[in-house]
């Protein structure tokens, strides 16, 4: 090997190890909420503590700025979109970012979310945020002081700093922006809706649906879509997730309501896009840039696109509304195929974002936003975050929360410290409805391969143009690289358009 | 705080630390038994790996050696049986034995078992030796090297260097002693019940037992002797075992067989009995010796007591046999509580040792002790070990195993690494023996209150007089200051002889 290739052997064996000690750090989390016994918790906080603590002292070794420094100039870092310049290039994008991080604060961070969950847990329980709002308040403090450390531009501000962790390059600017032009076309269509003289019969949703059936169909649908059970599991929590430990073990959760369906069931394949993209990235790069997923945003493109823009299409029910009567009798028998369909695409202001349809939904995604904005600016304090929160729903939706656990307590994010993580949900469904709109375009009908069951060209075009490129291209330049046009809201209001116009007759 | 306090709070520090990432691994290998997908294996074995080898690093940093040596004058390790002391002694005890092992050789264990145990898994079912042979072959050479590397006393053998792990301070001649004498009087005994003319009705246990009532009444069970579900679980593996994870969680497996009853319930009572050992270790003292579980030994007479000694009791199932009844109505529902004790009851050669009947069980350990020993000696080559254990099996048991799975594929512990660790089990019976007698000498008449559920007097016994200890005391000594002498084979022979012998009317 020339001098180069060792010291970029070296560079990624550091940082392939440091994340194997993350991924270490995922199987416990996931046990915490799948499994854990309550009495595990404390002891549960420690050793996540310790893991992350052992993992940031690694990843900010000085040895891999030294590296870094010595690769900045070798044609290993010279060759754009090659596998050596992309890891060097994103290697050293998040190494600067964690030395910024003070290891006591990423202790601190990691002990207090991991006992601020359960906290969380019990208070949406109660809907009693106060037993909560200490627990966000020491969390509010600490991304602050993370957002400090990580420093922003000079137009910038400190929320600049943590979107960053989660959507490389993104502005709290460029976010307001786009979300201030998705609501003008959004809010219309909504209207329009509220307005329709059709309405779907949603009742025949909340009819019973026993949870064995409702697992069993649901472990069907997402292997027929594509998710692989032998490098995968399916369990229950109380807030759904997809948590990939590394090559050939990816997890999902998902949680069963008896009396509505789709909860679980849309559920599922959401979580199933998010696998079905960490097993599609490249077993043998783990551990590097080339080997993960480019950002939350593009993440959550994938398991929108399996949850909505596959899962709530008529052609994909065509195929699958037989065995759902067969698994429902009592609650489908005698409903068609179109009543079904119309009722899993309700439109209706709600109060759980994760149950909000999709009209709706980035609303949920806008008023988070602001919130968190104001809360790390501190024009927002943690205590005044129920008032804020209903008073802004109310206005956005026309309905007020009863209870906070249908209000500002529904999420597990703010616990677990992701502050500027739900910005991401919402680009999640920009960028999937312009690579669904590429993808229909590049491979044709796909509403009549959906018809009969078949998932996999599309699941290919997504390895193929997605998945197998781990973080060679940012977000950004994916989607164009992609699509061939940069990210635009045009996609995602045709298709919402498209979709929910004919439905319900506006 | 004086010097030698501030030095010996920096060494409980940081033997908890690397405590407390080993039990990171043991949720690791939990969940790889658990709910770990096939195609995660080797991600899982590369994960503990790392963590095995950084936690090697972290026990044996010279750092420690350096503490102890400035602590090995000072009053803190000059105050017999104080907390300390005990401490001081046993980290210097460990410390020295880790230094022995080179880095490499303890991140290779890791690796080469973590995999060999799922090829182990593979074999078992299949039956099929010769796929495992290489595994095994690479692992008794690892053990080998690891022998060498921890030494032994010049008359002693390297097998010494392996039973030390498990059983600190025994050697393989003191065990070959105790299993003669144990032999002498347990063949007698044997053949007197096998010559009996009284002989149980053991078909009554291969009746239908649905596996949710089987799993209903084994919780109910360890509930009801004193197992914490708030601080533990019970989940399904192939292979039974207990893994305490730290304070407030400690998980528990078993296995069901529809056909068989006696597998999961005493398997439960088994695994719970390990289970409230470590639930009552000191938790403020978590990570160091004072805080730990004494010897493998003393670990499995805590499981074989409540399994066996309190579980198979009759005043036990006076409690029980009612729910049991109710439970099984159809198998249970017409079968007198004599016939069902003496059934549990039953003593017949077989071949399963997790099955075995208290009589034959020590004989199935005699027989892994003498293959392991000539195995490590070198005497006897991994590939002929099918051939050994039917020759000597058919020799101790009078029945020659039909396949693999049931002989030499058995038991998880060689893929595992395990050698040296079998003899414990029988340890274990003993110390058992002797234990129950002190106890019910001490407590009063213990039958009659299992007869009322009342197992609260005797757990709280073993908390005070074994489990809040810790390492306090060697398992040589524990014995001695519980019961007032030395371990002595009596106790166990005179417990088989008082409940089999009228049973079986010999």
């Amino acid at each position: 090997m020339t001098v180069p290739q060792t010291l970029y052997q070296e560079l990624l064996s550091r940082v392939s190890k440091a994340a194997l000690l993350g991924s270490c750090g995922a199987v416990l989390s996931w046990d915490r909420e799948t499994y854990m016994p309550v009495g595990g918790n404390e002891h549960r906080a420690n050793q996540l503590s310790l893991l992350a603590g052992v993992g940031h002292q690694w990843s900010t070794d000085p040895r891999i700025g030294e590296l870094l420094d010595q690769l900045a100039d070798s044609e290993l870092a010279d060759a754009p979109d090659a596998d050596s310049t992309v890891n060097i290039r994103e290697i050293r994008r998040t190494y600067d970012r964690s030395k910024k991080l003070p290891q006591r604060l990423v202790e601190e961070l990691s002990r207090v979310t991991a006992l601020a969950q359960h906290h969380w847990a019990e208070s949406r329980g109660t809907g009693d945020f106060d037993s909560f709002a200490p627990w966000l308040s020491q969390i509010i403090d600490l991304k602050k002081e993370e957002a400090v450390a990580v420093g922003f531009s000079d137009d910038g501000e400190p929320y600049d700093a943590l979107l960053d962790e989660y959507e490389p390059g993104v502005s709290s600017a460029d976010i307001a922006s786009v979300f201030a032009a998705l609501r003008q076309e959004v809010v219309p269509l909504l209207d329009a809706i509220r307005g329709a003289e059709r309405q779907p019969d949603t009742s025949l949703l909340a009819r019973p649906y026993p949870v064995a059936q409702q697992a069993e169909l649901g472990r069907r649908a997402a292997e027929a879509i594509g998710f692989d059970f032998q490098r995968g599991r399916l369990d229950v929590t109380t807030h759904p997730f997809c948590s990939g430990f590394g090559p050939g073990d990816c997890r999902l959760t998902t949680r069963y309501d008896e009396s509505f369906f789709p909860s679980a069931f849309f559920g599922t394949l959401h979580e199933s896009g998010h696998g079905m993209y960490e097993q599609g990235l490249p077993a043998d790069a783990y551990g590097t840039p080339m080997g993960s997923s480019v950002s939350l945003g593009i993440h959550e493109s994938q398991s929108r696109l399996w949850e909505n823009l596959v899962g709530r299409s008529r052609s994909f029910w065509e195929h699958f509304y037989p065995p759902a009567q067969r698994a429902f009798p009592d609650a489908l028998g005698n409903t068609s195929l179109d009543d079904f369909h119309f009722a899993i695409n309700a439109v209706n202001p709600s109060f759980i974002r994760v149950e909000a349809d999709e009209v709706t939904y980035n609303l949920h995604i806008m008023l988070r936003f602001d919130l968190e904005r104001d809360l790390i600016s501190g024009k927002l304090k943690p205590l005044d975050v129920p008032e804020a929160w209903n008073a802004r729903f109310t206005s956005d939706f026309g309905i007020t929360p009863t209870t906070h656990a249908e209000g500002c307590l529904q999420d597990v994010h703010w616990s677990a410290g992701l502050l500027g993580y739900f910005p991401t949900y919402a680009l999640g469904n920009m960028y999937a409805a312009q690579f669904f709109a590429a993808a229909e375009e590049q491979i044709g009908d796909l509403q009549r391969l959906f018809a009969v069951g078949d998932f996999a060209p599309l699941l290919e075009w997504l390895r193929q143009n997605i998945h197998q490129h781990g973080q060679r291209f940012s977000a950004n330049r994916l989607v164009e690289v992609v699509t061939g046009t940069p990210l635009s809201n045009r996609p995602l209001i045709e298709q919402l358009s498209s979709r929910f116009r004919p439905l319900y007759g506006v």
